[in-house]
């Protein structure tokens, strides 16, 4: 492993990565995903080329057909000249960590195609959740250009909650006979949707799912200049309805430039990003993995009772 | 709720709640809940009682009978003598916040008796989790003397770490019907529990779960003096079986003082709490509400790709 990393050299992988290599690309994400000592310096490098790719967050319960959605739409978006990147959150064991779906599977539809890369990625962290590096790897899509960053995750909870703070545009998709007043009744789900898709419309249920999400919709407050969550038609099967999925996008896009809500929501990601960096730094240092660190000599006087909790964190802090 | 909240004598309410006034034991636990401007001045005057209850786990999938389990456990250690605390954690929307089932509807099997408190909980923070003031209700019914606290959680993924990161002992119930497989074949399950409860043992189908868990829990690997976690029938809703648990959960917390566990597992909760309260201090100064923060410019600054995320989370920590 020392003998692979000391061959790395980051700039020039970052350089074969913005013109187009899918191998540097796959090299950067592992680098994050792998918490690599480089971690840093490639986070460095990055920098200057962020901020330019579209990230739309896919989301929704197991089985309303999000992977084979997000493949028809990675077609349509290629159709349309775009670049396009994909990384697929896979449920996973806090304990197992492993990701259930392969790259390989995803991969097959678009493996001749340059102008697509699909990565899956574990949640680690929480179950469900978001992998921690995600933010870090869609920092690598975007500076290495890709035009669009699409995040897919099971829609269960938390995540649902995490790609609509990671996303710039969140796809919310549903289907018939998946419980559908349950599914649109989640109150996450009406809270974070930026499009809705109603896939598998050519099953019976269809129309009712979506004049029932209408109405659900509907009961929002929302001020005048707000955006207006439009509900799409598929059948990502068969590819339909994947031009107005992409137009809805585009205009969310549009909506979200014009009115500055961009900046806003790339900021505030950024932010978080920032944050969770800093906290994951500080928990780390104050682990001082070596040796019996500050933090468990102050738990002791908390469990003797020589102190309570509120003035150990206060100790914890000026020291640190 | 200032004119309440001036009303309230800190070292007052905690005598009162240590001499097993159940008014002002609900009154100190709603103080940490609401996080009162009071509630340092609460852990504070509480420090010196805390850690002398012992902490106990109820979680398992819904459906297998948590409350009556909890129920009549309660019923079983009041027999023996002892005061019992009973913090429900429920599950509840990040939007809503609110607890499903309500205080009054626990309450009234044991509602005469002045032994046991029992509070519902919201779950807030995260989907299923447990809440964040979990640990200082805990903290307010260990000092208010109760002898176990029993913390009872819905068994969805994070909260089943969440209470074994919390519990001295943490029971995983199951019951029969319930997709025994998948039930035992969880992860998370295997990793937490110290007791295993069998609940509705008298339906077809208990001895299969219990052969299934046990054939699982086998292939765990432990060291010789470890703790192999018992396996217990039960009928709660008879009241069946809950001597052997009562008698497992003191077994487990015999074993736990005899290795020296309990000292470790009670550190490692209250460096947990320490760290918890330490991060949510330095989000609150780093959001600084009023104004743009020093984490707002840095964000900015990272979105115009002049610095990169790391780089930015090292100039926060050297300034907080």
């Amino acid at each position: 492993m020392s003998r692979r990393s000391s061959a790395v050299h980051v700039p020039d992988l970052v350089e074969r990565a913005r013109a187009g290599e899918v191998r540097a690309v796959a090299r950067l994400v592992s680098l994050v995903e792998d918490e690599s000592p480089l971690l840093r310096e490639v986070m460095a490098a990055l920098a200057p080329y962020a901020g330019r790719a579209q990230v739309v967050g896919v989301t929704g319960s197991p089985g309303v057909g999000k992977s084979t959605t997000t493949s028809a739409l990675v077609r349509e978006l290629r159709g349309a000249g775009h670049r396009v990147g994909v990384l697929a959150v896979d449920p996973s064991s806090p304990f197992s960590g492993g990701a259930l779906l392969g790259d390989r599977v995803r991969m097959s539809d678009h493996a001749s195609d340059d102008g697509v890369y699909i990565r899956s990625m574990a949640a680690r962290g929480h179950l469900g959740g978001l992998a921690w590096s995600t933010p870090q790897a869609i920092r690598v899509l975007d500076a290495a250009g890709y035009d669009v960053v699409l995040v897919e995750t099971v829609g269960v909870g938390q995540s649902e909650v995490d790609i609509a703070a990671q996303a710039d545009t969140t796809l919310v998709l549903l289907a018939p006979g998946m419980g559908d007043g349950i599914q649109a009744a989640k109150a996450g789900i009406l809270e974070i949707g930026d499009v809705y898709v109603v896939n598998k419309a050519d099953r019976d249920g269809a129309d009712e799912v979506r004049r029932h999400l209408r109405s659900m919709l509907a009961l929002a407050e929302r001020t005048e200049d707000a955006w207006r969550p439009p509900i799409v038609k598929t059948v990502a099967r068969a590819g339909t309805g994947l031009d107005e999925v992409a137009a809805a996008i585009a205009d969310h896009h549009a909506w979200l430039e014009s009115t500055g809500e961009l900046a806003r929501r790339r900021t505030r990601r950024v932010r978080r990003e920032i944050e969770t960096i800093a906290v994951t730094a500080l928990r780390s240092r104050w682990a001082d993995l070596g040796g019996r660190s500050e933090l468990d000599a102050l738990a002791e006087r908390v469990v003797a009772g020589e102190c309570d909790p509120y003035a150990a964190a206060d100790e914890l802090l000026a020291d640190s």
